[in-house]
């Protein structure tokens, strides 16, 4: 027979998943209550209400996919999309890519321009393709995990509003580590993560939208059969959403006071994610990206003291990924199986054309905190003593020692 | 700001979700390890081969979807079907109707035939309609919730692979709670519920499927951008699966050696899943298949002792859902509240031509126990006393003591 689970408790350190937060480990353990119980759908209506404040958001649809991230941008995408619909995807990394798998998969006509990984977009190169695609959707990451590259985005916003195209952005990375205005942005739909900056288990999307998304799934709006009195049945066929879970014009009736029959919510993801929440709102948004802020710090000091050198332009670089060029003659995918057996520390590798060339550190919600910044610079320069790489021994810890002791950071 | 999770306690005697085990609660509790941690992919097989137990196939395939059961119909359905596929749908509740709106939004021309509410097909009506009909795919309910009905499936399943026709059921009540025999029942593809007969919370969806929709999905196969060197890249375009988070044809490549990313594996509903199976194979199949039908008779007897009449067909009656007519002159919703209310007993009530007429009692997985079902007895008579139901007064309780204390019992 199968043994009690009893795993080894990891240091996590990619871009994500990373360490849950004790607290919404132990609010998952709550026995569930049924999902029309009044208790529970004033759950689901707290979790929507922070869901709001932490998308600086008055949207009233704020709510998670059950689902991975990826969920929640097909959940997006597809239920805005129609076939034949321009969709203007700018590609900085792996992730805009798939943007531009899932716009394509719902039939989208998808127009890419790129840039060099590493670097990101001046909006002004994007606002002109607009300009000239003319696109229904302009689809963006904010924050690249796979290069650790951020997105300027309120140009780009203020432009799409201005032309009447629907701005969509991928915030998978960035929600709840650094800034996500989506009102001040002018969003028009945005995907979080929460397995990364929020600290909650994957297996959840949450989602905002506006009101002009909103307008768009009425008009393609289908009641599914066995829910609607007979010759109430509403064909709308020719335009209909293309998927029944990820229909967002459902959702909204089961994210509301209709609260009509979907799926059933997850009951015991949904009370991580209140708690996940709640953590976010009681250290306060702006108090949580200074922390994330001052951990990158100690992060990128110790890694520059041991003589690595960061990749990406700094200018751009996204504040809870830092990617490292992986030293000449040194094998990543060897430093990185030393990090996890010896020091259960797990740090990522990259995609792409960056396969074997960076890794990529996340300092993402509870995973970065001191304890796990001196711990991954101690180990790191470790395993590189031993594999015989030229680096600065003994300084690295130090240089975040001095982060964390000066007076600014206390 | 928002107070800490502290919800009421319920006993959950709906057909689904259920009370959650306990082991399964705490198993959720686990910190998470990285996903493509070899400890953590070790679980992920482990969960694969405790699938295939509880499916009965040694099937290749299976492994739960990152969503609810819904995303799991979805993502059988929206990986094999081809716009213009026939599909033929038999309805008698309201998830047949389900699996006719999730085909059809992928294009299926969808063929039903329906029979009256509280019965079930003649297996040979349905396969003297694949002969006229002769569709690619027969999907069917095996467990309707709605009605309580269960469907033989196993003259069906032979018909089909006689006529090479593929057969998908939805067991997403049965599976866990009374035997559902993918192999022996000729059955290429099958969809269980987590938060039914396994007794974990809602948000997973396993499923299984065999070599001949294997070959089905490698046809169709596309590797998204992203993930494939330049050049390697397959467009497919033509027949590739419209969905890419359903997209069973990657997801065979992240729940396989080849490990190739996708999503981020929903690491603590995966904890959860793999301590409800777990237990399941503890108690053994059998054995869990006698507690459900025990309970069963428990439950009957107590209802038809106070005088209430059982709905549907008792020849096909559904273990593990027992729909109670509700007596004449008696609003149900009121004594719905009224057991939530006063004896925090959840029980449910009924879709379409069924609402307002009949009762819904679950008997699945943890929820399926004697204090549980003596708890419902009494608490659903003494409702019925209190809005004056004429019932037998004193008799539903003694009912299912009697089933209790009976020799064959112990």
């Amino acid at each position: 027979m199968y043994k009690e689970l009893d795993t080894s408790v990891c240091t996590l350190m990619s871009p994500g998943p990373v360490e849950v937060e004790p607290r919404v480990l132990r609010a998952m353990c709550t026995p569930i209550l049924g999902q029309f119980d009044p208790e529970f759908t004033e759950i689901m209506n707290e979790t929507m209400a922070m869901l709001r404040a932490v998308f600086q958001t008055k949207n009233q649809w704020a709510f998670p996919i059950d689902g991975t991230s990826r969920a929640g941008i097909e959940a997006v995408l597809g239920s805005i999309i129609e076939a034949g619909d321009r969709v203007l995807v700018p590609i900085y990394g792996r992730f805009g890519q798939l943007l531009t798998e899932i716009a394509e998969r719902y039939g989208a006509d998808v127009v890419n321009i790129e840039t060099e990984w590493g670097q990101v977009f001046d909006p002004q190169v994007v606002i002109q393709e607009m300009q000239r695609v003319k696109p229904k959707i302009v689809a963006i990451v904010h924050g690249e995990t796979s290069t650790g590259c951020m997105q300027p985005l309120k140009e780009i916003g203020e432009a799409c509003r201005a032309m009447d195209i629907l701005f969509v952005v991928d915030a998978v990375a960035t929600l709840g580590g650094t800034a996500v205005k989506v009102d001040e942005w002018k969003i028009d739909a945005a995907i979080g993560g929460t397995q990364k900056c929020l600290s909650v288990p994957s297996g959840m999307a949450p989602i905002t939208f506006n009101s002009r998304v909103e307008a768009l799934l009425l008009a393609r709006k289908r009641i599914e059969r066995g829910l609607v009195e007979p010759g109430k049945y509403k064909d709308n066929q020719n335009r209909m959403i293309r998927s029944n879970y990820f229909d967002l014009s459902q959702l909204m009736d089961y994210w509301s006071a209709a609260r009509l029959n979907h799926h059933t919510e997850a009951t015991s993801m949904l009370y991580a994610l209140r708690e996940g929440l709640r953590i976010v709102l009681e250290e306060g948004l702006e108090q949580r990206f200074r922390r994330h802020a001052l951990h990158e710090e100690a992060l990128t000091q110790g890694l520059q003291a041991m003589g690595l050198k960061l990749y990406g332009n700094s200018e751009c670089k996204l504040p809870v990924v830092t990617s490292v060029s992986i030293p000449e003659g040194i094998e990543g995918e060897a430093i990185r199986s030393m990090l996890l057996k010896d020091f259960q520390i797990e740090i990522a590798s990259s995609f792409g054309p960056l396969k074997g060339k960076i890794w990529r550190i996340g300092t993402m919600g509870y995973s970065c905190r001191k304890k796990n910044i001196l711990h991954v610079l101690g180990a790191l320069e470790a395993a590189l003593i031993r594999y015989g790489a030229k680096i600065h021994i003994g300084r690295a810890v130090q240089a975040a020692l001095d982060v964390y002791h000066s007076p600014e950071s206390n």
